[in-house]
């Protein structure tokens, strides 16, 4: 094809703008997401990076005749920048709180008369609905049946086909006729004949079924269609074998392809009420059904009832913990032996993947990282959402802070942990922020709320001891964490972002991160991450009070520490948690490693 | 009319009934309201009160042909349990966080078909909103043109008649022209050239003027019409002297007839955009809107403006804050010395409030109470809006807690201040909880934040130490407050409830209650309330922060402090309060007022 170039995000951006001229488009967006609505985007929808050229994983990237700009969070300002350095993508800074700021940025820049384009099949519902009315403020038609993208994109990947696989017992710890038969009642407690699912979690957890689609997330490509006596599953002829079929056959479980799921919609008689979650479907999902077919409005029964972890998957987790916890032991205990030989070869930022990745998959049940590993050294750990590469990474040599956040998925769980580890020699400035940092982990750890105290308002607490110092970090304290599913869950979330609605209630049996930092670009990051679980606390006059378990298991660097900042009794927790720590993870190790996690648990 | 018994609530509702029925309404609605949305009501739009029997200050009727219910929140509980009793009028309990909850209510009773009734001159246009998309999702019809109270109300009270007056420098710090001109240019930067203004502190701060047309707020009923060269303020005949009237025209600011507002609106030519505030414009309002004219919705500029304090005023409020502090000294230094005569005559709730108002009347500059004033001895502190009336008040004899909630309207600042103090012998449960409230209040007091926090999201900072104990409260930590205004102002709010939108961000200059409590229903409440000036504390490379002055000057009583409960930072912002309120208020103070409060600001 003459005049296009697909090699360069400039020659990507020509030809996009010739298809919006050909169509009579004024502006395209493009939203990191499928029609499932995923974090983690199978390379088919990766668009928005092939275009952009910006490689984070969210982003919303607009296009106009003059104008490309892909709108990010603070976590991802300085990978941004570096990326698109050069070429005339403009990075849009979304501040806190204002994650939809690119609507008032179209709004604002659309004239009278304008269509802006957007694929229905990958806009969630709720954020349509805000763009639609933005846009008809100002007469700006949105159209959402052109795909442009996929005009353009010649090489687009297809669908992926790694295999389903059933979970099993003892970690499916509830069969799915009875979470069927729970999620039929919910519907008919909300009026609802009939559910639509596209979220892969959602439909994971329901089927106790789990895939490979996507990186790190054991799910698989499917919609799901729930009436009252059986399901459909929307999925890709081939992925689920015989065997397994014939076991979903029998409990009122059918298949269907992939590619029917919107036309089935559309074929639905009006004879009953659909539920579905605006935040959970897609713009297209919606308008495929048909007009009669009255919609009940809320959030996926399953995204409450998964949240809610069972005390069998919370024992789970225990068991799971503790291997994860005595696999970290191991990378640590290597990586002090590796620095503290000064004739070895260089160390890099990427053998920290390799190594740890390498220490989870000798634990049993290890399916696999849950993220890709962010091994930041020194300034790298400064960038929220680093993630070294082959063409550029860094030598693990000279004095500073080394960030490690990574995870693993264990049939037993999902893990997720950030540590920070001294390197050579450390400055008063490191001890002080790793020290604020962890006494705002201390902080959220140590505190008890009452059950339902809505998420995003314990976000301040662990915030107020770093705070206190001028200091303040660009992300939540805390995300949900899903049982061998998904590390970033609904519906909660321990964040100033989140706005604190009915459904982000903290129940018992959640599972969450708390993760605090302090990140001074161009000198070092700072995060301290443990996973806790929403236990009972006590019931009063007051109602019911939850608290924290500490789940992680795995020393936190006391040679970090400033120990005039740290209270006493923020002392005595590390000192219990480092008790904890090393009576459950020593019967896992032994050796050399053993003798690490003695050292690296003393009280101080 | 026979068949109608107006003294009695059982008569009042049998006479909207049978309006009700005439009309065809199914479901009248009466909200805690007046064309203005204002908390203190003119007696004239006292009608749910007047219809349903229940005083509280914040309570939403809703009667049908076989219910009657008032919906309030968890403050007013108690008492209106007690006032109900008895009656055919069920208390619905408002959950944290659930202001609008008979919306859903309304949505789930209503059958399609009927019809509910609220009137719309004194429905907000933000609830209206919600209850037209509720109500139009069952097929149930909306009717605002109907005020049915009107019609059984036959003694209803008419327009308040005080006089309205200037606020004059020193106290009004900036001309009421310079604040039309930086309010036009908010409207130019909306893209309005008219604006709306309904609620009275707008009104009163805009003009500088001051009125007594409800109790404790110094406002006067009015509305205001802002064009790019004038204004015009719809206020009832004979309320502003002559010579005001005159200065006030020669500004630019005319006046009209209060009742022509609805109808200058409804002539309005369509060539410029109105700006109005869904949120403090009535449903009414809006609709009197002519269809072709441009409507831009946004918070009201005055509302940002009044709640940002200049130095000058914050000066005012500080020496104002002196004078407040010495009457309560003196007023506490009276009670002890009262209690402690064994020949005294009884001493009852109701002498509290005649003694700490003719207090503070002695001061000067002092205009009224900011709001009824709160003794509750006992098991009546636990009522969290408790009034102690002639038919209802206990004697204070014995041993228990008292607590005192009262505030003053001075020419230099709004004062609103909660002390506890030992009646006799007081236990350790008394003190614990004493100590838990105090430990609260400190957290926030001494918290450090980015300029721009929403809000609500600090509200848990003075919640977990309490929450620690397995104790919550059920009002929120703290609310904004007026400069010679409403006690109660916008748009911050430290509130589990209030959504934390971006109108709630904390800004220099604002002034806030800080105010957590522990409530023991039939035993004693605790309530202890500072107010704060958000001062700019850092300039970091991470942003501006700002922090707490705190600019209530009265000692706290150390004799119910659990001295064990306390951490030495704690104690040492105690100490640190206390030699402030000594130094700041001993100037203003003698004899045994002066000993007293040497005594009550002892170190700990």
């Amino acid at each position: 094809m003459p005049n296009s170039d697909f090699s360069s995000v400039a020659g990507r951006l020509a030809a996009v703008r010739a298809a919006m001229r050909a169509h009579g488009i004024d502006a395209c967006m493009v939203p990191s997401a499928d029609p499932h609505l995923s974090e983690y985007l199978p390379q088919r929808w990766q668009g928005r990076e092939w275009l952009s050229g910006f490689t984070g994983s969210v982003g919303t990237f607009i296009i106009t005749s003059d104008f490309a700009g892909v709108w990010t969070d603070a976590r991802y300002w300085t990978q941004a920048e570096a990326e698109l350095a050069g070429s005339t993508v403009q990075l849009m800074k979304i501040p806190s709180g204002a994650s939809v700021q690119y609507v008032d940025w179209l709004a604002g820049h659309m004239q009278r008369g304008q269509t802006v384009a957007v694929d229905g099949a990958v806009l969630g519902l709720a954020v349509a609905r805000l763009l639609e009315q933005a846009l008809a403020a100002g007469n700006v038609t949105l159209r959402t049946d052109l795909d442009l993208l996929n005009e353009v994109w010649q090489d687009r990947p297809g669908l992926p086909t790694a295999e389903v696989y059933e979970l099993l017992p003892p970690y499916a710890t509830r069969s799915r006729t009875d979470k069927l038969a729970e999620l039929r009642a919910a519907m008919a407690a909300h009026g609802a004949s009939r559910h639509v699912i596209s979220t892969l979690d959602d439909i994971a957890w329901l089927f106790n079924l789990r895939g490979a689609d996507v990186n790190y997330n054991p799910v698989f490509l499917a919609h799901a269609l729930i009436d009252p006596v059986g399901a459909t599953l929307f999925v890709a002829d081939g992925k689920l074998p015989p065997a397994l079929q014939a076991t979903l056959r029998k409990q009122g479980v059918l298949l269907a392809p992939y590619g029917e799921f919107a036309s089935t919609l559309a074929a639905l008689a009006p004879d009953g009420a659909v539920l579905l979650d605006p935040r959970r479907v897609t713009y297209g999902t919606r308008r495929a059904l048909p007009a009669g077919v009255a919609v009940v409005e809320a959030v996926n029964p399953t995204t409450l009832a998964k949240s809610r972890k069972n005390d069998a998957e919370a024992a789970h987790v225990r068991a799971t913990m503790e291997q994860d916890g005595a696999a970290l032991c191991e990378f640590f205990c290597w990586l002090e032996q590796t620095l503290a030989n000064p004739q070895r070869a260089p160390l890099t930022e990427l053998a920290i993947n390799t190594h740890i990745t390498a220490a989870r998959a000798r634990r049993p049940n290890f399916v696999s990282p849950s993220f890709g590993t962010i091994a930041g050294f020194k300034s790298n750990g400064a960038i929220m959402h680093y993630r070294a590469t082959e063409a550029n990474h860094a030598v693990i040599e000279g004095d500073g802070l080394l960030l490690i956040d990574s995870g693993g998925q264990y049939l037993g769980g999902t893990t997720d942990i950030t540590r920070v580890v001294p390197v050579g020699a450390i400055t008063a400035e490191h001890r002080r922020d790793f020290t604020l940092v962890l006494k705002g982990m201390i902080a959220l750890s140590a505190t008890t709320f009452p059950k339902g105290t809505r998420s995003p308002m314990l976000d301040a607490i662990a915030r107020a001891p770093i705070w206190q110092a001028g200091i303040d970090f660009g992300h939540g304290t805390g995300h949900g964490v899903g049982f061998f599913l998904n590390v970033h869950e609904g519906p909660q979330s321990i964040s100033p972002s989140a706005m604190p609605e009915p459904h982000t209630a903290m129940e018992a049996g959640m599972i969450t991160s708390i993760e605090p930092g302090i990140y001074r670009p161009g000198r070092w990051g700072i995060r301290i991450e443990n996973l806790v679980l929403n236990q009972p606390a006590a019931s009063t006059e007051f109602g019911e009070f939850l608290r924290f378990e500490t789940l992680t298991l795995c020393p936190i660097d006391t040679r970090c520490l400033d120990h005039a900042l740290l209270r006493e009794d923020e002392r005595a927790w590390l000192n219990d948690y480092h008790a904890t720590v090393r009576q459950r993870l020593a019967p896992h190790l032994s050796g050399d490693a053993l003798d690490w996690l003695h050292t690296r648990t003393e009280a101080v």
